[in-house]
Protein backbone atom coordinates (compact mmCIF):
# COMPACT_ATOMS: atom_id res chain seq x y z
CA UNK A 1 0.00 0.00 0.00
CA UNK A 2 2.42 2.76 -1.02
CA UNK A 3 1.94 6.24 -0.80
CA UNK A 4 -1.95 5.87 0.45
CA UNK A 5 -3.35 8.04 2.48
CA UNK A 6 -5.87 5.29 3.16
CA UNK A 7 -4.93 3.83 6.43
CA UNK A 8 -4.02 7.04 7.98
CA UNK A 9 -7.01 8.87 7.80
CA UNK A 10 -7.00 10.46 11.64
CA UNK A 11 -10.41 11.39 12.09
CA UNK A 12 -13.04 9.66 9.96
CA UNK A 13 -13.26 6.15 8.01
CA UNK A 14 -12.58 6.00 4.39
CA UNK A 15 -15.25 5.81 2.13
CA UNK A 16 -15.79 4.56 -1.29
CA UNK A 17 -14.96 8.02 -2.45
CA UNK A 18 -11.63 8.50 -0.97
CA UNK A 19 -10.57 4.67 -2.51
CA UNK A 20 -11.73 5.70 -5.85
CA UNK A 21 -9.99 9.39 -5.24
CA UNK A 22 -6.75 7.19 -3.93
CA UNK A 23 -7.09 4.89 -6.98
CA UNK A 24 -7.26 7.52 -9.78
CA UNK A 25 -4.50 9.85 -8.31
CA UNK A 26 -2.18 6.13 -8.85
CA UNK A 27 -1.18 6.41 -4.77
CA UNK A 28 -3.49 3.02 -4.69
CA UNK A 29 -3.08 0.04 -6.59
CA UNK A 30 -3.61 -2.95 -4.19
CA UNK A 31 -6.49 -5.08 -2.67
CA UNK A 32 -9.45 -3.82 -1.50
CA UNK A 33 -10.62 -6.02 1.04
CA UNK A 34 -11.59 -3.99 4.14
CA UNK A 35 -11.33 -0.88 2.85
CA UNK A 36 -14.04 1.74 3.27
CA UNK A 37 -15.78 -0.66 5.70
CA UNK A 38 -19.52 -0.65 5.11
CA UNK A 39 -19.41 0.12 1.32
CA UNK A 40 -20.21 -1.70 -1.15
CA UNK A 41 -17.19 -3.49 -3.61
CA UNK A 42 -18.27 -4.96 -6.70
CA UNK A 43 -16.54 -7.00 -9.25
CA UNK A 44 -16.05 -5.20 -12.87
CA UNK A 45 -16.71 -6.56 -16.54
CA UNK A 46 -16.23 -4.85 -19.69
CA UNK A 47 -16.97 -6.10 -22.62
CA UNK A 48 -17.62 -4.73 -26.42
CA UNK A 49 -21.24 -3.16 -27.29
CA UNK A 50 -21.46 -6.37 -29.99
CA UNK A 51 -20.58 -9.08 -26.89
CA UNK A 52 -22.66 -7.10 -24.27
CA UNK A 53 -26.15 -8.26 -25.00
CA UNK A 54 -25.02 -11.94 -24.67
CA UNK A 55 -23.31 -11.11 -21.24
CA UNK A 56 -26.60 -8.76 -20.03
CA UNK A 57 -28.79 -11.85 -20.44
CA UNK A 58 -26.52 -14.30 -19.08
CA UNK A 59 -26.32 -12.28 -15.69
CA UNK A 60 -30.21 -11.87 -16.46
CA UNK A 61 -30.29 -16.19 -16.63
CA UNK A 62 -27.84 -16.59 -13.35
CA UNK A 63 -28.70 -14.02 -10.87
CA UNK A 64 -27.26 -15.66 -7.93
CA UNK A 65 -23.88 -15.80 -9.58
CA UNK A 66 -24.02 -12.74 -11.38
CA UNK A 67 -26.29 -10.11 -9.08
CA UNK A 68 -26.02 -6.96 -11.15
CA UNK A 69 -25.64 -3.77 -9.54
CA UNK A 70 -24.67 -1.69 -12.17
CA UNK A 71 -24.48 -1.43 -16.43
CA UNK A 72 -23.23 1.59 -17.62
CA UNK A 73 -23.77 3.24 -21.41
CA UNK A 74 -22.20 1.86 -24.29
CA UNK A 75 -18.44 4.17 -24.25
CA UNK A 76 -19.68 6.30 -21.31
CA UNK A 77 -16.98 5.35 -18.17
CA UNK A 78 -19.61 7.05 -15.52
CA UNK A 79 -22.31 4.75 -13.14
CA UNK A 80 -23.62 7.42 -11.78
CA UNK A 81 -25.80 5.23 -9.81
CA UNK A 82 -23.06 3.73 -8.24
CA UNK A 83 -20.77 6.77 -7.32
CA UNK A 84 -20.17 10.27 -8.04
CA UNK A 85 -17.76 11.19 -10.79
CA UNK A 86 -17.24 7.28 -10.99
CA UNK A 87 -15.05 6.45 -14.03
CA UNK A 88 -14.38 3.04 -14.32
CA UNK A 89 -11.41 3.92 -16.49
CA UNK A 90 -9.49 4.64 -13.20
CA UNK A 91 -11.00 4.31 -10.04
CA UNK A 92 -10.21 0.51 -9.47
CA UNK A 93 -6.85 -0.12 -7.98
CA UNK A 94 -5.75 -2.82 -10.24
CA UNK A 95 -7.28 -4.15 -14.03
CA UNK A 96 -7.13 -7.05 -16.48
CA UNK A 97 -7.16 -6.63 -20.00
CA UNK A 98 -7.67 -9.58 -21.91
CA UNK A 99 -7.93 -10.26 -26.33
CA UNK A 100 -9.24 -13.29 -27.38
CA UNK A 101 -9.62 -15.07 -23.76
CA UNK A 102 -5.68 -14.31 -23.09
CA UNK A 103 -4.29 -11.77 -20.89
CA UNK A 104 -2.33 -9.26 -22.19
CA UNK A 105 -1.56 -6.21 -19.26
CA UNK A 106 -2.15 -5.40 -15.59
CA UNK A 107 -2.54 -1.82 -15.43
CA UNK A 108 -3.00 0.32 -13.14
CA UNK A 109 -5.71 2.44 -15.12
CA UNK A 110 -7.15 1.62 -18.80
CA UNK A 111 -7.50 5.29 -20.38
CA UNK A 112 -5.13 4.21 -23.07
CA UNK A 113 -7.06 1.27 -24.10
CA UNK A 114 -10.19 2.24 -24.05
CA UNK A 115 -12.75 2.23 -26.70
CA UNK A 116 -15.99 4.18 -26.93
CA UNK A 117 -18.32 0.81 -27.65
CA UNK A 118 -17.48 -0.30 -24.33
CA UNK A 119 -20.19 -1.17 -21.96
CA UNK A 120 -19.32 -1.86 -17.99
CA UNK A 121 -20.98 -4.23 -15.86
CA UNK A 122 -20.66 -4.15 -11.92
CA UNK A 123 -21.62 -7.44 -10.47
CA UNK A 124 -22.38 -7.83 -6.53
CA UNK A 125 -19.60 -9.34 -4.47
CA UNK A 126 -18.96 -11.61 -1.53
CA UNK A 127 -17.52 -8.97 0.36
CA UNK A 128 -21.04 -7.56 1.54
CA UNK A 129 -22.35 -10.27 2.73
CA UNK A 130 -19.34 -11.50 4.82
CA UNK A 131 -19.45 -8.22 6.50
CA UNK A 132 -22.79 -8.82 7.10
CA UNK A 133 -21.76 -12.65 8.50
CA UNK A 134 -19.29 -10.99 10.76
CA UNK A 135 -21.82 -8.45 12.03
CA UNK A 136 -23.53 -11.41 13.24
CA UNK A 137 -20.63 -12.74 15.36
CA UNK A 138 -20.56 -15.56 12.55
CA UNK A 139 -16.70 -16.60 11.99
CA UNK A 140 -15.10 -16.81 8.56
CA UNK A 141 -12.12 -18.81 8.68
CA UNK A 142 -9.97 -17.72 5.48
CA UNK A 143 -10.72 -13.83 7.27
CA UNK A 144 -9.28 -15.48 10.66
CA UNK A 145 -6.25 -16.95 8.41
CA UNK A 146 -5.70 -14.19 6.03
CA UNK A 147 -6.27 -16.32 3.17
CA UNK A 148 -8.49 -16.36 -0.03
CA UNK A 149 -12.07 -18.07 0.45
CA UNK A 150 -11.79 -21.24 -1.50
CA UNK A 151 -13.66 -21.46 -4.84
CA UNK A 152 -14.70 -24.66 -6.92
CA UNK A 153 -16.08 -25.12 -10.24
CA UNK A 154 -19.56 -27.24 -10.02
CA UNK A 155 -21.17 -29.63 -12.00
CA UNK A 156 -24.29 -27.32 -11.96
CA UNK A 157 -24.60 -25.58 -15.14
CA UNK A 158 -24.85 -21.96 -15.44
CA UNK A 159 -28.11 -21.18 -17.70
CA UNK A 160 -26.18 -20.58 -21.18
CA UNK A 161 -27.08 -17.06 -23.15
CA UNK A 162 -25.73 -16.48 -26.65
CA UNK A 163 -21.69 -17.26 -26.24
CA UNK A 164 -22.21 -16.77 -22.13
CA UNK A 165 -22.18 -20.62 -20.72
CA UNK A 166 -20.17 -22.46 -17.61
CA UNK A 167 -20.02 -24.28 -15.05
CA UNK A 168 -21.51 -22.79 -11.58
CA UNK A 169 -18.50 -21.38 -8.92
CA UNK A 170 -19.65 -21.52 -5.41
CA UNK A 171 -17.31 -20.07 -2.57
CA UNK A 172 -17.48 -22.22 0.32
CA UNK A 173 -17.07 -21.07 3.98
CA UNK A 174 -17.01 -24.01 6.47
CA UNK A 175 -19.65 -23.07 9.74
CA UNK A 176 -21.34 -24.47 12.93
CA UNK A 177 -25.10 -25.91 12.44
CA UNK A 178 -26.65 -22.62 14.32
CA UNK A 179 -24.22 -20.08 12.23
CA UNK A 180 -25.12 -21.98 9.37
CA UNK A 181 -28.76 -21.26 10.35
CA UNK A 182 -27.63 -17.86 11.15
CA UNK A 183 -25.99 -17.28 7.80
CA UNK A 184 -28.98 -18.57 5.60
CA UNK A 185 -31.04 -15.95 7.11
CA UNK A 186 -28.77 -12.90 6.84
CA UNK A 187 -27.42 -13.92 3.02
CA UNK A 188 -31.23 -14.59 2.14
CA UNK A 189 -31.99 -10.61 2.70
CA UNK A 190 -28.74 -9.68 0.32
CA UNK A 191 -29.96 -11.54 -3.00
CA UNK A 192 -28.10 -8.57 -4.48
CA UNK A 193 -24.50 -9.86 -3.36
CA UNK A 194 -25.21 -13.80 -4.09
CA UNK A 195 -27.62 -14.11 -1.49
CA UNK A 196 -28.38 -17.34 0.01
CA UNK A 197 -26.59 -20.42 -0.16
CA UNK A 198 -26.75 -22.76 -3.12
CA UNK A 199 -25.82 -25.79 -1.12
CA UNK A 200 -25.28 -27.41 2.15
CA UNK A 201 -22.95 -30.61 3.21
CA UNK A 202 -22.18 -32.90 0.46
CA UNK A 203 -19.70 -31.50 -1.63
CA UNK A 204 -19.78 -34.15 -3.89
CA UNK A 205 -23.69 -34.11 -4.60
CA UNK A 206 -22.20 -30.75 -6.60
CA UNK A 207 -19.38 -32.23 -8.23
CA UNK A 208 -16.64 -31.22 -6.09
CA UNK A 209 -14.32 -33.86 -5.87
CA UNK A 210 -11.62 -32.54 -3.05
CA UNK A 211 -12.60 -29.81 -0.74
CA UNK A 212 -8.33 -29.45 -0.32
CA UNK A 213 -7.99 -28.63 -3.39
CA UNK A 214 -10.19 -26.00 -4.52
CA UNK A 215 -10.17 -24.43 -8.52
CA UNK A 216 -9.90 -21.06 -7.22
CA UNK A 217 -8.37 -19.16 -3.79
CA UNK A 218 -7.16 -21.17 -0.63
CA UNK A 219 -8.26 -24.53 0.86
CA UNK A 220 -9.39 -24.15 4.20
CA UNK A 221 -9.57 -27.58 6.88
CA UNK A 222 -13.06 -28.27 8.07
CA UNK A 223 -13.71 -28.97 11.87
CA UNK A 224 -15.70 -31.55 13.50
CA UNK A 225 -19.34 -30.48 13.34
CA UNK A 226 -18.99 -27.92 11.08
CA UNK A 227 -20.88 -28.43 7.69
CA UNK A 228 -19.52 -26.85 4.64
CA UNK A 229 -21.63 -23.96 2.96
CA UNK A 230 -21.46 -22.86 -0.48
CA UNK A 231 -22.41 -19.76 -2.10
CA UNK A 232 -22.43 -18.83 -5.73
CA UNK A 233 -19.23 -16.80 -6.48
CA UNK A 234 -18.73 -13.77 -8.76
CA UNK A 235 -15.80 -15.78 -10.68
CA UNK A 236 -18.53 -17.46 -12.24
CA UNK A 237 -19.45 -14.87 -14.73
CA UNK A 238 -15.67 -14.35 -15.02
CA UNK A 239 -14.89 -17.95 -16.11
CA UNK A 240 -17.81 -17.08 -18.41
CA UNK A 241 -15.92 -14.55 -20.21
CA UNK A 242 -12.40 -16.17 -19.99
CA UNK A 243 -14.56 -19.38 -21.95
CA UNK A 244 -16.30 -16.89 -24.57
CA UNK A 245 -13.09 -15.42 -25.46
CA UNK A 246 -14.76 -12.04 -26.94
CA UNK A 247 -11.71 -10.28 -28.63
CA UNK A 248 -11.43 -7.88 -26.21
CA UNK A 249 -12.34 -7.44 -22.61
CA UNK A 250 -11.38 -5.75 -19.17
CA UNK A 251 -11.85 -7.05 -15.73
CA UNK A 252 -10.70 -6.11 -12.02
CA UNK A 253 -7.66 -7.78 -11.21
CA UNK A 254 -8.11 -9.78 -8.43
CA UNK A 255 -8.84 -8.88 -5.72
CA UNK A 256 -8.87 -5.34 -6.63
CA UNK A 257 -12.55 -4.04 -6.48
CA UNK A 258 -15.06 -1.66 -7.51
CA UNK A 259 -15.81 0.21 -4.30
CA UNK A 260 -18.85 1.97 -4.57
CA UNK A 261 -21.01 4.68 -3.02
CA UNK A 262 -23.77 2.29 -1.98
CA UNK A 263 -24.43 1.11 1.57
CA UNK A 264 -23.92 -2.83 2.48
CA UNK A 265 -26.84 -2.01 5.21
CA UNK A 266 -28.85 -0.59 2.72
CA UNK A 267 -28.67 -3.75 0.03
CA UNK A 268 -30.53 -5.34 2.77
CA UNK A 269 -34.49 -6.24 1.10
CA UNK A 270 -35.80 -6.12 5.07
CA UNK B 1 -64.05 -40.03 12.05
CA UNK B 2 -67.67 -41.87 13.26
CA UNK B 3 -70.44 -39.54 12.53
CA UNK B 4 -68.65 -36.66 10.90
CA UNK B 5 -69.65 -33.65 8.38
CA UNK B 6 -66.13 -32.48 8.17
CA UNK B 7 -64.91 -34.90 5.32
CA UNK B 8 -68.17 -34.68 3.31
CA UNK B 9 -68.79 -30.53 2.81
CA UNK B 10 -69.64 -30.80 -0.80
CA UNK B 11 -68.81 -27.24 -1.34
CA UNK B 12 -66.11 -26.01 0.33
CA UNK B 13 -63.28 -26.75 2.45
CA UNK B 14 -64.04 -27.23 6.21
CA UNK B 15 -63.13 -24.00 8.38
CA UNK B 16 -61.26 -23.50 11.89
CA UNK B 17 -64.88 -22.48 13.09
CA UNK B 18 -66.41 -25.97 11.16
CA UNK B 19 -64.08 -27.65 13.20
CA UNK B 20 -64.53 -26.76 16.62
CA UNK B 21 -68.61 -26.80 16.51
CA UNK B 22 -68.04 -30.35 15.03
CA UNK B 23 -66.06 -30.93 18.46
CA UNK B 24 -68.56 -29.22 20.33
CA UNK B 25 -71.50 -31.54 19.12
CA UNK B 26 -69.30 -34.23 20.05
CA UNK B 27 -69.71 -35.81 16.33
CA UNK B 28 -65.82 -35.65 15.93
CA UNK B 29 -63.00 -36.35 18.53
CA UNK B 30 -60.34 -37.80 16.38
CA UNK B 31 -56.98 -36.19 15.67
CA UNK B 32 -57.29 -32.55 13.48
CA UNK B 33 -54.01 -33.36 11.72
CA UNK B 34 -55.30 -32.44 7.70
CA UNK B 35 -58.79 -30.69 8.64
CA UNK B 36 -59.36 -27.54 8.02
CA UNK B 37 -56.23 -26.53 5.95
CA UNK B 38 -54.80 -23.17 6.34
CA UNK B 39 -56.16 -22.32 9.88
CA UNK B 40 -53.44 -22.30 12.60
CA UNK B 41 -53.89 -25.63 14.76
CA UNK B 42 -52.51 -25.37 18.34
CA UNK B 43 -51.59 -26.93 21.43
CA UNK B 44 -53.62 -26.71 24.53
CA UNK B 45 -52.46 -26.06 28.24
CA UNK B 46 -54.41 -25.69 31.01
CA UNK B 47 -53.17 -24.39 34.30
CA UNK B 48 -54.56 -22.87 37.94
CA UNK B 49 -53.85 -19.50 38.37
CA UNK B 50 -51.21 -19.95 41.35
CA UNK B 51 -49.34 -21.90 38.03
CA UNK B 52 -50.03 -19.97 35.44
CA UNK B 53 -47.61 -16.96 36.15
CA UNK B 54 -44.93 -19.39 36.36
CA UNK B 55 -46.19 -21.10 33.15
CA UNK B 56 -46.12 -18.35 31.60
CA UNK B 57 -42.88 -16.92 32.12
CA UNK B 58 -41.75 -20.27 31.07
CA UNK B 59 -43.48 -19.57 27.63
CA UNK B 60 -42.00 -16.25 27.30
CA UNK B 61 -38.30 -17.25 27.97
CA UNK B 62 -38.64 -20.10 25.73
CA UNK B 63 -40.16 -18.76 22.20
CA UNK B 64 -38.97 -21.39 20.38
CA UNK B 65 -40.32 -24.22 21.87
CA UNK B 66 -43.57 -22.19 23.33
CA UNK B 67 -44.27 -19.64 21.10
CA UNK B 68 -47.72 -18.83 22.83
CA UNK B 69 -50.78 -17.54 20.63
CA UNK B 70 -52.89 -17.20 23.16
CA UNK B 71 -53.47 -16.97 27.12
CA UNK B 72 -56.63 -16.71 28.70
CA UNK B 73 -58.34 -14.94 31.54
CA UNK B 74 -58.36 -16.67 34.53
CA UNK B 75 -61.80 -18.52 34.95
CA UNK B 76 -62.96 -17.66 31.00
CA UNK B 77 -62.96 -20.73 28.63
CA UNK B 78 -63.27 -17.75 25.58
CA UNK B 79 -60.36 -16.85 23.59
CA UNK B 80 -61.81 -14.09 21.37
CA UNK B 81 -58.58 -13.40 19.79
CA UNK B 82 -58.13 -16.84 18.33
CA UNK B 83 -61.86 -17.66 16.67
CA UNK B 84 -65.44 -16.36 17.04
CA UNK B 85 -67.11 -18.41 19.97
CA UNK B 86 -64.21 -20.33 20.79
CA UNK B 87 -64.86 -22.27 23.93
CA UNK B 88 -61.58 -24.42 24.69
CA UNK B 89 -63.84 -26.46 27.45
CA UNK B 90 -65.81 -28.40 24.27
CA UNK B 91 -63.96 -27.14 21.66
CA UNK B 92 -61.11 -29.79 20.72
CA UNK B 93 -62.00 -33.12 20.09
CA UNK B 94 -60.38 -34.79 23.14
CA UNK B 95 -58.87 -34.05 25.93
CA UNK B 96 -56.20 -35.14 28.84
CA UNK B 97 -56.72 -33.66 33.00
CA UNK B 98 -53.95 -34.29 34.47
CA UNK B 99 -53.23 -34.89 38.47
CA UNK B 100 -50.09 -33.89 40.19
CA UNK B 101 -48.67 -35.23 36.84
CA UNK B 102 -50.54 -38.41 36.62
CA UNK B 103 -53.06 -38.69 33.64
CA UNK B 104 -56.54 -39.29 34.64
CA UNK B 105 -58.95 -39.45 31.94
CA UNK B 106 -59.15 -38.33 28.05
CA UNK B 107 -62.31 -36.81 27.62
CA UNK B 108 -63.83 -35.64 24.79
CA UNK B 109 -65.06 -32.07 26.60
CA UNK B 110 -63.66 -30.91 29.98
CA UNK B 111 -67.69 -29.16 30.94
CA UNK B 112 -67.11 -31.83 34.26
CA UNK B 113 -63.68 -31.03 35.42
CA UNK B 114 -63.88 -27.10 34.77
CA UNK B 115 -62.87 -24.76 37.66
CA UNK B 116 -62.92 -20.84 37.74
CA UNK B 117 -59.34 -20.56 38.55
CA UNK B 118 -58.07 -21.94 35.35
CA UNK B 119 -55.97 -20.35 32.62
CA UNK B 120 -55.90 -21.79 29.22
CA UNK B 121 -52.53 -21.57 27.09
CA UNK B 122 -52.55 -21.90 23.26
CA UNK B 123 -49.23 -22.56 21.72
CA UNK B 124 -48.12 -22.83 17.89
CA UNK B 125 -47.81 -26.17 16.49
CA UNK B 126 -46.16 -27.58 13.63
CA UNK B 127 -48.64 -28.39 11.65
CA UNK B 128 -48.57 -24.48 10.62
CA UNK B 129 -45.26 -24.60 9.28
CA UNK B 130 -45.29 -28.02 7.93
CA UNK B 131 -48.15 -26.55 5.46
CA UNK B 132 -45.89 -24.04 4.38
CA UNK B 133 -43.39 -26.56 3.37
CA UNK B 134 -45.60 -28.35 1.54
CA UNK B 135 -46.52 -25.46 -0.18
CA UNK B 136 -42.86 -24.93 -1.38
CA UNK B 137 -43.08 -28.47 -2.64
CA UNK B 138 -40.44 -29.29 0.25
CA UNK B 139 -41.19 -33.59 1.01
CA UNK B 140 -41.62 -34.41 4.77
CA UNK B 141 -41.65 -37.92 4.79
CA UNK B 142 -43.48 -38.72 8.17
CA UNK B 143 -46.55 -37.08 5.97
CA UNK B 144 -45.56 -39.25 3.32
CA UNK B 145 -45.45 -42.38 5.48
CA UNK B 146 -48.58 -41.40 7.31
CA UNK B 147 -46.61 -41.71 10.47
CA UNK B 148 -46.30 -39.25 13.29
CA UNK B 149 -42.86 -36.87 13.06
CA UNK B 150 -39.71 -38.18 14.98
CA UNK B 151 -39.31 -36.31 18.16
CA UNK B 152 -36.37 -35.85 20.86
CA UNK B 153 -35.22 -34.91 24.28
CA UNK B 154 -32.13 -33.04 23.89
CA UNK B 155 -29.27 -32.27 25.88
CA UNK B 156 -30.53 -28.36 25.16
CA UNK B 157 -31.63 -26.92 28.64
CA UNK B 158 -34.53 -24.76 28.44
CA UNK B 159 -34.80 -21.59 30.51
CA UNK B 160 -36.68 -22.52 33.93
CA UNK B 161 -38.68 -20.53 35.23
CA UNK B 162 -40.71 -21.33 38.12
CA UNK B 163 -41.17 -24.51 39.15
CA UNK B 164 -41.01 -25.21 35.17
CA UNK B 165 -37.96 -26.40 33.60
CA UNK B 166 -36.31 -29.69 31.49
CA UNK B 167 -35.02 -30.35 27.75
CA UNK B 168 -35.67 -29.03 24.98
CA UNK B 169 -37.79 -31.58 22.84
CA UNK B 170 -36.98 -31.30 18.69
CA UNK B 171 -39.05 -32.46 15.62
CA UNK B 172 -36.31 -33.75 13.06
CA UNK B 173 -37.63 -34.07 9.43
CA UNK B 174 -34.89 -35.15 7.05
CA UNK B 175 -34.22 -32.40 3.80
CA UNK B 176 -32.64 -32.59 0.84
CA UNK B 177 -29.37 -29.58 0.98
CA UNK B 178 -31.88 -27.34 -1.53
CA UNK B 179 -34.75 -27.92 0.76
CA UNK B 180 -32.83 -27.40 4.28
CA UNK B 181 -31.87 -23.60 2.64
CA UNK B 182 -35.76 -22.91 1.56
CA UNK B 183 -36.94 -24.70 4.80
CA UNK B 184 -34.84 -21.77 6.94
CA UNK B 185 -36.25 -19.42 4.57
CA UNK B 186 -39.69 -20.30 5.22
CA UNK B 187 -39.85 -21.14 8.93
CA UNK B 188 -37.78 -18.14 9.23
CA UNK B 189 -40.78 -16.30 8.51
CA UNK B 190 -43.21 -18.34 11.10
CA UNK B 191 -41.81 -17.48 14.94
CA UNK B 192 -44.91 -18.05 16.49
CA UNK B 193 -45.29 -21.85 15.07
CA UNK B 194 -41.28 -22.60 16.41
CA UNK B 195 -39.84 -20.77 13.65
CA UNK B 196 -36.44 -21.31 12.44
CA UNK B 197 -34.54 -24.68 13.32
CA UNK B 198 -32.37 -24.69 16.29
CA UNK B 199 -30.09 -27.46 14.56
CA UNK B 200 -28.79 -29.39 11.50
CA UNK B 201 -26.74 -32.25 10.44
CA UNK B 202 -25.41 -33.55 13.98
CA UNK B 203 -27.93 -34.99 16.22
CA UNK B 204 -24.84 -36.11 18.83
CA UNK B 205 -23.63 -32.50 19.21
CA UNK B 206 -28.01 -31.90 20.90
CA UNK B 207 -27.71 -35.02 22.67
CA UNK B 208 -29.41 -37.06 20.57
CA UNK B 209 -27.53 -40.61 20.48
CA UNK B 210 -29.72 -42.39 18.17
CA UNK B 211 -31.77 -41.04 15.21
CA UNK B 212 -33.70 -44.52 14.89
CA UNK B 213 -35.12 -44.19 19.05
CA UNK B 214 -37.30 -40.95 19.07
CA UNK B 215 -37.87 -40.24 22.54
CA UNK B 216 -41.80 -39.50 20.81
CA UNK B 217 -43.42 -39.76 17.53
CA UNK B 218 -42.20 -42.13 14.85
CA UNK B 219 -38.66 -42.80 13.20
CA UNK B 220 -38.21 -42.03 9.51
CA UNK B 221 -34.87 -43.09 7.98
CA UNK B 222 -32.51 -40.53 6.39
CA UNK B 223 -31.59 -41.14 2.94
CA UNK B 224 -28.35 -40.54 1.32
CA UNK B 225 -27.65 -37.16 0.61
CA UNK B 226 -30.38 -35.85 2.96
CA UNK B 227 -29.65 -33.65 6.45
CA UNK B 228 -31.42 -34.42 9.64
CA UNK B 229 -32.81 -30.63 10.44
CA UNK B 230 -34.38 -30.00 14.03
CA UNK B 231 -37.04 -27.52 15.36
CA UNK B 232 -37.92 -26.78 18.49
CA UNK B 233 -40.99 -28.57 19.48
CA UNK B 234 -44.44 -28.16 21.41
CA UNK B 235 -43.98 -31.42 23.02
CA UNK B 236 -41.08 -29.13 25.48
CA UNK B 237 -43.70 -27.35 27.55
CA UNK B 238 -46.14 -30.50 27.65
CA UNK B 239 -42.63 -32.26 29.07
CA UNK B 240 -42.14 -29.62 31.43
CA UNK B 241 -45.78 -29.61 32.71
CA UNK B 242 -45.57 -33.27 33.23
CA UNK B 243 -41.96 -32.90 35.22
CA UNK B 244 -43.42 -30.14 37.62
CA UNK B 245 -46.07 -31.77 38.51
CA UNK B 246 -48.87 -29.05 39.16
CA UNK B 247 -51.79 -30.69 41.16
CA UNK B 248 -54.59 -30.64 38.43
CA UNK B 249 -53.99 -29.33 34.69
CA UNK B 250 -55.44 -30.11 31.35
CA UNK B 251 -54.13 -30.36 27.45
CA UNK B 252 -54.70 -31.89 24.45
CA UNK B 253 -54.87 -35.10 23.45
CA UNK B 254 -51.91 -35.85 21.46
CA UNK B 255 -52.97 -34.84 17.73
CA UNK B 256 -56.37 -33.44 18.58
CA UNK B 257 -55.19 -29.64 18.87
CA UNK B 258 -57.67 -26.97 18.93
CA UNK B 259 -58.82 -25.47 15.42
CA UNK B 260 -58.45 -21.77 15.50
CA UNK B 261 -59.57 -18.38 12.67
CA UNK B 262 -56.45 -17.86 12.91
CA UNK B 263 -54.74 -18.09 9.14
CA UNK B 264 -51.71 -20.03 8.61
CA UNK B 265 -50.80 -17.48 6.01
CA UNK B 266 -51.02 -14.42 8.12
CA UNK B 267 -48.98 -15.82 10.68
CA UNK B 268 -45.55 -15.06 7.86
CA UNK B 269 -43.32 -12.05 9.53
CA UNK B 270 -42.85 -10.43 5.65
Amino acid sequence: MPNTNLAAAPIRMPTGFDVRRECRSARFDGPTAGLAPGYVQGNLAILPRDWADDFLRFCQANPKPCPLLGVSEAGIPALPALGASLDVRTDLPRYRVWEHGKLITSPSDVMSVWRHDLVSFVIGCSFSFEEALLQNDIPLRHIARGCNVAMYRTSIPTRSAGRFHGPLVVSMRPLKPADVIRAIQVTTRLPSVHGAPVHIGFPEAIGIKDLGKPDYGDAVPIEAGELPVFWACGVTPQAAIAAAKPPFAITHAPGCMLVTDLKNNHLSLF
